[in-house]
């Protein structure tokens, strides 16, 4: 026998919450979908008279999350607060009450995400996250479901909006970075303190749930090298895009030789990509697998609205397991891959950006290259220009060919220690392997 | 209790067919995501012996569909032969006998879609066809389950990887329409007889099928105004370039004033979109909606590989309905939405791009022009370059601002008629409203 009528209790109704609980009233979605009604019964947040962009109705609201909790009647719980100690504790007790869960919460799920999901398992129950990754791009759908014929190969990701958005005003609008924040700051796009997002913990986040779908594998947080975009240059931007490139913060993991190489950092994408169309706060993952080739799923990485259609889609996704009495149908993370190690970052292979401002005078372009060609680091590229007279300086670029990050490392040590260089050596990721 | 074996029947082992028994063979996908054993039990083929890329088990093959149809130990049916005879024979069978259904024939889905889907529901199993609109690309399950919180405003869609790695030829590399054409078939993409490509019929099925579950509204194929690519010259390629715009074929529809605009035709998209980048073989799909926003969905629209990714990936999802006795879990078309009737093709109003070869004399562009004033049909640019000496002729292009597809053809069959113009007017609509 089926329910008649499957109730949600949503835990924390900011900025998405309000979303989501607005599509949930007006259920006009559920309506299409479901053969039975899906009810919001009771939300949970301590500011309920707080200005909202949508009317909710007030009677819903309680400051208490264990009405929530504690209410029987109850069969899909989902936690949008953020951070990971209240929320923990929610979708813990949530789940030890057979409660499903649907929450938005990367930074939770990449640290905890195992153990709750064996906790959903123990308990029979699901545990969606659409939204944790990408905002409203169905991505982890399309890799759970969609991608199931398939061994990946690699992906990479523009998948923090914020940084997109800042990238996009230096590259397209010349911005200076402070400038490029300040206006992401006021057209919403980033926090009061981006720093989450511009030293890309954000990414990194999604990177570890991105990892645990296509390859089986958990790889902690802190075991990952993320490098944010702080220390990006509006002249490295310049000389990017003269090598035919854009600058863009990737989240990439690849598998070679039967390990999982894996990357939080900016990285110099040709033009020619379509990752490199993709502006502003707009996200967008590129999936290669076997058969089913290369793939790419774009749409809008963060605020209400999107990540309100993914934490929706995923509540009408449950109810019709409810209803179907299927609950469990999909591991929470898919995909349980033979074990393939992680390379140490050191070990990792790529193709590099090097940049310098250096003294204009002899001897520059070969004091430099030889420091490369000592580590046996091929140069693939090299821009100087020529000034009309004499000038301070020089801007000096140079593109390598694949080398293993310990000797680039080293070599921009050593790089370092030349008279002929002002500053110290910009080093970016280069794409390869795509 | 579940099914420790649930068993597969293929029919037809063609190209696609051959992928798909090759990963269901090496079984190495489902084994990660399924908790029972799928089998392939039996090939019906009529050329068991036929050399095929991949080696399947002879002893898999019989030459009779009505062994697989008839078996009752075989749980899913796998229609892969393609046209809409017998293919409409076998599965209609396979549904009366409460077999599931997975097919990639879109030709037979836009037309008797409805009725599968009713003889599905009323037997209680399912039929799924991933594989019918950009091959491996999961844009079916984006809209059926991706999408389920959102009310979708547009979509417009590279769904033809023929017509598109034509394009591709004409615009990246200047070859002429014949010889783009000859390019495809030396390389596998177009089938030695292209016509049903060219002219944009694959790409009208692919809409109907998109358009019933983006809208839930079933538009017979023969309302939809279609037309290919076979007059495209590479005179319009350039100018529509130098315009700052690609020429695509597009499978568009959009909702407006609660009516559905829906059309297949050469279109002006912007350089700037994403569309834009989609070359070669490649398929891509934009999709608006509320409150989710622009999403994008792009891979391989044809081939062995990426279309057998998307057939295995849905005998996978249906095998997970048997296991967890959820058949029937997901509508075959999704969004049974309210009733919007379709705008006529006359009514529908669009941007468009003229082109002539004219005289080279005084009056002509007051001629041109004057015929669309006196229509009340604006102009948004102009092209007529000069020529050192007098020339035979001059190319002249317009572009308009928006006007009814009537005001607009009527327009064009009095251009015709003027003295001077040497060819008949070039008319391709342009991308608005995206």
């Amino acid at each position: 026998m089926t329910k008649k009528c499957i109730n949600v209790g949503l835990i924390g109704c900011g900025v998405v919450g309000t979303g989501v609980a607005n599509n949930l009233v007006n259920g006009i979605a559920q309506k299409r979908h479901l053969p039975c009604e899906l009810r919001l019964k009771r939300i949970a947040d301590l500011y309920p008279h707080k200005e909202r962009p949508y009317k909710i109705p007030l009677d819903l609201f309680t400051t208490n999350a264990d009405e929530i909790l504690d209410d029987p009647e109850i069969d899909i719980v989902v936690e949008l607060i953020g951070g990971c100690d209240f929320a923990l504790k929610v979708i813990t007790k949530a789940l030890e009450k057979k409660k499903h869960v649907v929450t938005a919460n990367k930074a939770l799920l990449a640290e905890y995400g195992r153990e709750m999901a064996a906790l959903a398992k123990a308990n029979g129950v699901d545990l969606y996250y659409e939204a944790a990754v990408c905002g409203g791009i169905p991505v982890i759908k399309a890799i759970r479901e969609g991608l199931t014929a398939d061994s990946i190969n690699n992906f990479r990701g523009i998948v923090n909006g914020t940084c997109n958005y800042i990238l996009t005003g230096m590259c397209k609008y010349n911005m200076l970075f402070e400038d490029a924040v300040k206006a992401a700051q006021m057209n919403g796009y980033a926090e009061a303190d981006p720093t989450f997002d511009l030293i890309g913990k954000d990414s990194l986040h999604k990177l570890v749930l991105l990892i645990a779908n296509c390859f089986g594998q958990w790889i902690k947080p802190e075991d990952i090298y993320t490098e944010g975009i702080m220390d990006l240059d509006q002249t490295d931007i310049r000389c990017a895009e003269e090598l035919g490139y854009v600058i863009k913060l990737i989240a990439q993991a690849k598998k070679r030789d039967g390990k999982l190489e894996c990357m939080v950092a900016p990285t110099l994408i040709s033009k020619k990509s379509l990752l490199a169309g993709v502006s502003d706060a707009y996200n967008a993952v590129e999936i290669n697998g076997s058969p089913i080739g290369r793939t790419v799923y774009y749409g809008e990485g963060a605020g209400m609205n999107a990540t309100s259609s993914a934490v929706t889609a995923d509540i009408i996704d449950i109810a019709r397991n409810i209803y179907y009495g299927c609950e469990g149908r999909l591991p929470v993370f898919a995909l349980e891959g033979e074990k393939c190690e992680k390379v140490p970052t050191d070990e990792m292979e790529m193709r590099y950006y090097l940049r310098w401002k250096t003294d204009d005078k002899p001897g520059v372009i070969s004091a430099l290259s030889q420091e490369l060609t000592e580590r046996e680091i091929g140069i693939s590229s090299v821009i100087l220009h020529e000034f009309a007279k004499a000038q301070p300086y020089s801007i000096v670029t140079f593109m390598t060919r694949e080398t293993t990050e310990k000797k680039m490392r080293d070599a921009v040590q050593a790089l370092n220690k030349l008279d002929c260089i002002q500053s110290r050596t910009v080093m970016l990721r280069v794409e390869s392997g795509f």
